[in-house]
């Protein structure tokens, strides 16, 4: 099984940006957790991480036939972009959506998301750990379904 | 560190409950199961289940002095309740709002949670794991920041 | 036949509440007359009357099995709760919403029923007697079905 | 006492349209119906369908002096229609609102009754045998008042 | 002249719950204080508090024939119940409104009360003194009409 | 100068319609009325009423080249009807636009004039005289730009 | 008879206050032409302007005894004051509102006339003649009631 | 194969209609010029044009078996008639919507069509010759789907 | 302690001014009362009342250093007046809303107070007496503070 | 003549793209077809897909002095890209919207273009055929303005 | 070049007005500065302030041949009056908006300006020195214009 | 001090973009005048410009360290983009937004800027000056913060 992920704008600047907000753990340290866990799932996985809407699209677009699952967390785009939306749905890839943050509890143009209805789940506010979560969970449907 | 796990209306119905939408695991299976995880994670465990919003919210009352995490599952009250929530925000115990299925994907008044903005995290869609997957990240957190 | 007749919050007051509004005739009185054309039908009655939401789920859970149809008045549970409606779907026994007042002709806040949409049909204004058309329409139309 | 029974536009159609949603009676099977039914109780009953707006209009205006009651299922009008509210409100028929579907669990614009707070009652959901509910309860209603 | 005080959910936690908003004082230190102003005005007193919102309506329904007058703090079921206003208006004892906070001042959904139009009065924000002040006034009311 | 009045739904019934609302003269009246001031000012009239809103476009279109101005009561169409209005647009003759009652001070969707936008002016509330007000108006706003 | 005429903000500067909207004429000429009108009519006329929202409601508190009826041109307050309206609900001197241009074929934010459900009649879009016919109703109508 | 072409309210006063708007070809001109194409087409083609609504719905009832598909401008109906739209769906014959202006960049209540959810396809602003295309493009679509 | 008490437009009308929703009381009586009960509390109390937003501006601005709290009836200004609001915050002196009415179960306009979340506290519906309870109550919530 | 066919986000996935919806053509047949009806119509064409806004933008910009028309199918972005907007108004070159899908008919996130109103037509819904329609359509329109 | 300065409501607090929000400067500071800046550019400049919406409205009148441009800050009626607007549209004077918190960034009843549609420009959030920086550009506007 | 001047879509295009509303002035002529600005207050500066809303992002990570302030012109993204509001904040650079128009009157959808609340001031309608007083005004207030 081989599992994506692919984080969108201003994600590549954690641990340093808004950190009373978004944690101090960076995003090359979420990723080498991730891969241990993909380790002890016996899943493959890889890492992706753009700030262009464009980019993100192409990305998920080359996840087909290339990824049995995803794990995305959109950022700011997660609220507003329809075009992700349909290159998800366009692949046909099932995905979990993550967020650091518990979005629900935060300004009230970030508690609505684009992607939320093409998600098989969606999991936010455990902060880096939410990854992890999300990949077990992920693999675990998957297994279960296939 | 003891955990309680609140489910609110109709969740024990699980397994003959619209299972194409909600699947075939009982409420009972489900927290067998969580004893298990609790067990593993070391940490004390309580369920309760009810319809009433009073219920409930008497149950959260209770979990002062004598919980440390929560996990709820309000059912439709998570959509309506602001007493509930108060409840919550009352007792203070930090929580993780957990929902079966991917709410966000499903009817408008479905997609917003009355007490989300109180959780500590919220995770949905992953079905009857999602539950097991809530109270790994919730205990993850409370020990983080012990 | 099985028909499980159900009415929420304050119906119990009817004849005195209201009047002007609500009419005279008291809930045993409906019930009454609902036995006789029952009766008249040779279907099985019964009645239940609840204050508070949780019993209201308590006793629609309890249809499952129990009962082949409902008459449900929730009465101002109608315009607000997402968990009645919830134990509705949940139980699948089909039902016909009543209310003795053209809900439709009241207050904004009456004119929308959450449950309207579960409900295999709805009549309104007609009073006491609505009663007793609601029950020889879902007779009807659970016997044309069968 | 008579009652006159106008029914709007696309109604002529009943039998051949969209059946999964209007069912497979006919206008003049329901026609028949009712006047079965207003023999048993004794009362005159006329027929009219239309498709104009305008001429539903004149058929209601001549009700004055000419009818006691009415049955009216204006079809897609009464969700827009103020001009045959304020015919309906000028002759001062009373007059109970009849829809063979449940207009309330079906698309947001059909929600809406233009007519309803002029009417005395409702019925919605029932199919065919909804216009008979709807003749006894009018005449038990104006029976009552007189 | 007999005065009820109904007190809603969370409100037996005063004096423990958020201090910094509902402040110091317990809900059994509000009770004594009024019981003295009843005294001082003459006219007798009683209490309850309810975390469901069946059983205050059950409380409510109580009073007709019981008390002359009320002061109602429904706590988070005054910006939702629409129940507990039927039940307010079906036995028709004239009540006052009272927050400990001033809840205008709050989040957007506690700055209605689906309750207040059918009061005689409200007052909101003057803390634990509040009720008393609403006991004075209240009675006031009642005597002058009287 | 030629003037055309065109009167819409349910004004055939003025003086019998709710007059505590409309009055008490009839359409006759207000049309004998009307041509005594168009003889005074020397103008020729004519008049119409339809109940149905295409016999009004019809009626509208027949201007062009036949009438220098309109007085317009398009009744409850006023409120909905864009048809009428583009009508009035493509014809392109000036119209003053007449209501009975201040329709400003009635029902929501009342005070909303569709027609509004195309109209020369609008005047509304003062009775059967609003007419004759209309007329003066307009023939007077047509002299002076002629 | 006694008849006030009250005008509002900018109205003094009418004639050459943006003439392609408001017209050539000026408030004085205005003025002229309605005492000619009073003087035919009988009755005798007042006039004031301010551009202050206090001052209008001081005049209008005024009008309480001194006179029978007003033509009120709020100029902008039109659209937002309810202190004036609430001047004008508190003398209860019944009065007509007019406004130079169609208010009602304008931006959205002069669609709305916050004093209009207090007010017998609305006329607006004729010009400068508008006051007059607005003194001919007026008169015509107090004449008929009294 | 047997297309319609159904035109609705002012869609006869082509030519002449704010020609700014809707330019110099008349109906006529343009139902001339679809004679030609159907016969490229080898299609058989008739037309209509009314202005009352009542019409519009009897013409389309009356396409049931005698046509294949439709051309449908529906003018100002497009943007409000729900009963049109039932008349389609109850027809069920395949239309496609035409309108001469790009709707979309006209005035807001001109930017829905109440149509469009029941149409193949829609065509707007191109003039004349949208009709031309939409002839072609309904043609092209029916002949591959049979 | 000094408190001022300001009154806002037409409420020098009190006893006259619609009484049956105001009340008989005039304001030189709730002075009068108000001044007796300072007396008792023994707190320097003053008076102003005025129908102009600018006026009681000034007046706010001369309460710094010169007042220790306030009781505010901005009238009809309540609803609409961000700049009175910004004048009792720029001040910064704790004030007290009073209404007369119960403003939140009277027109939607009036639901609504621009001022309350400046304010301490708010008092409304019990008329006359409520600007005593008020003054009660905002002096004892300036003693526990102190 | 020269015209640029532009299409945007996932346009390059069709006929793999959701079938059911999109259809089994794939983009380069599509261009192959139109490049056949260049041919015909004798005018010059050429082709691009971007996934990126900013890209489309930029292949926008350089439509300037480099073609005479254009064909745009923005995909998602049509729904939400007001830069795109700008983009073709500050290049000032005609352009008609082409959409596979009755956006219309569709979910109602993409039942608005942000485009349109820049845009000389639309046609949506033809599938395939689309573009070629707006091919002819365009061309047929700048050869009359020519 | 005649510049006139326009303060609004609490202006004249300046410096002792909530200074975290608005800043230690005093309003003769300000206008101490712009009369230097004045000098530099050689232009006339004069200054007034008013916590009255009418003496703001007699102030802007006053500008008509005796200004050639101006700064306005209104201060809270910035956001609600259409007295004011329409003031400066009468006398049309140019004018720059000035604030001196970045209002975009605030409650959101202070995010809209009902002036800035007739103004040149403006400018928000730069503090004391906004004002200056208006002048400066306002008067270049003026020159470039000239 | 290091000042960057990040510009964002089509604003490559000044000078010949729609000239009667973003005026002659290109981007270069802008720029230059700036770096004169800049040497006058002996700050350094850097100019940049995109289409592309991810390359606007990388620009503003690349902030970072390297600039003290910024001047954002994020062109019609500043309507929409939370993802560039999030990278502004992200970086902490204090920023002033310009604009060239006064958006505030212009199309409902350019009147609301995501970009505002975050920003220390905006400035808008001034034109090419527009960019010199914003880059002296934050200038100044970082000055005067340092």
């Amino acid at each position: 099984m081989r599992i994506a992920v692919i984080n969108g704008p201003n994600l590549n600047l954690l641990g340093t940006r808004e950190p009373a907000i978004y944690g101090h753990t960076t995003l090359p340290e979420i990723e080498a957790r991730l891969r241990d866990v993909a380790n002890e799932l016996d899943v493959a996985i890889s890492f992706a991480q753009f700030n262009g809407e464009g980019e993100i699209i192409d990305a998920i677009q080359a996840l087909k036939g290339a990824a049995d699952g995803a794990l995305i967390n959109a950022g700011a785009y997660s609220h507003t972009s329809l075009a992700i939306h349909d290159a998800l749905t366009s692949v046909n890839v099932p995905f979990a959506e993550v967020h650091l943050t518990n979005i629900f509890a935060r300004e009230p143009e970030r508690r609505h998301s684009t992607l939320a209805d093409a998600a098989v789940a969606i999991i936010a506010g455990f902060g880096a750990i939410g990854y992890e979560l999300a990949l077990r969970g992920l693999v675990s449907k998957l297994s279960t379904n296939g």
